[in-house]
């Protein structure tokens, strides 16, 4: 498995009139989530698509606990469980300043050569990095 | 069964580098179709919460199937199929301008004062209003 | 001169904590009167790039007058006053629906070869629309 | 004058199919900008709020010079020049990891009684740190 923790803060406009950060905000905290940990692997996402490789979603889910508020600060906790070869899952928790959960969620990512947009396996050098991140744990 | 369907049109800033439409943004869409259906039906959002009542999501899950780009014309197609007491949810799917699917996905909303954000059952004349709906199918 | 006009109805998403609409939703809004404008003049945007020009924003300015909120119908009001060969501007005025000016903003744009990233004139054929359009008035 | 620096990372949804950060998503990093100076001046915005004072834009100027794309860290440097009563204006430009000039802007903020929404002045206590820092300077 595979840990990896960021910090990101609710900016003014991610919120709404019910007071409340907007749901689809934390669609993009996991984003950031999944960018911050995949450049503290030595893998830059931005390096991957310039290597030809683009990695769309494929599915996602996530389950709403307590909400958050402008300027909170959130701890993202992001982890990699299995290394299948064919595609990424992440699991993301989001916690506010009192460790307490604000959501939950899963992410599934597919690999695509950019080229020619066809399905391609999750790019060598990133899985070594993995396992030897598993093996250690 | 309630069906709802209704247009959208993907706008600049919701493409990525990517060249699609950003993952996120189906998330808005989805939340688009919801406040149509429920402004068709004679129940705008916008009311409900003049009347005190909020309804934040739960969860939400999406699968991704098909991308779309800079101003594609999106319908997205609605469903309610069940009337539980205590909370709503909503089945989307959004379709190309060839019929072809894009994504789906499903959205649990809960119903909360707005005074003291204590859950409460789903307000009675929007039930009373898709029991008819119900009916008619 | 050629006028535009086209209407956009606020998402929930775009409002904020204030409980108003958020100040750079409005940039948004702008940028959709300018696809429609263009689709209506016969130049979709997302033509003039698969013909490998981009048009990147110069400068932009925006007054803001009164609020809006969730749901509100806004009407974009969107003027093209000159026809100058190296740039476009754009002139737009938001109105709620009792006609009341929301704000009113200027967007200059500029013109790329894609591929290159040089400066590059107004498309002719725009231009020629455009120039019809000012002859008519 | 008081002078403000901090930094932010371009997201991947604040991208755009032409490859650059979509231009509205520096309004973004200008909200930002003065959220982190406010707070870094011991007056974070969200305790205005929470005493009865929302701070909407009035107007908003910007000129844009250079692209950035993801991931990309731009510094945010924001300067408050004057310190007039009623209103606040914050000059801002952002730099690249080159220190070249990506965009410049101003925004003019007011301020008003949230239970009332009249305008009132600039908050005293806001106004003296101002002050403070302005004498140092």
């Amino acid at each position: 498995m595979y840990k990896h923790t960021c910090k990101v803060r609710v900016r003014y406009c991610e919120t709404d009139q019910m007071g409340f950060t907007h749901h689809s905000t934390y669609i993009i905290y996991f984003e950031h989530a999944r960018s911050e940990l995949l450049r503290d692997l030595g893998h830059p996402y931005a390096e991957m698509e310039k290597n030809g490789i683009i990695s769309p979603i494929m599915s996602l889910q996530i389950r709403y606990v307590r909400p958050t508020q402008y300027d909170d600060e959130i701890t993202l906790h992001t982890e990699i469980r299995e290394l299948p070869e064919n595609y990424a899952v992440f699991h993301h928790e989001l916690r506010n300043a009192q460790g307490k959960l604000v959501c939950g969620g899963m992410v599934k990512l597919g690999f695509l050569e950019a080229a020619t947009k066809k399905r391609r396996p999750v790019p060598g050098e990133l899985l070594a990095s993995l396992r030897k991140e598993f093996e250690v744990d």
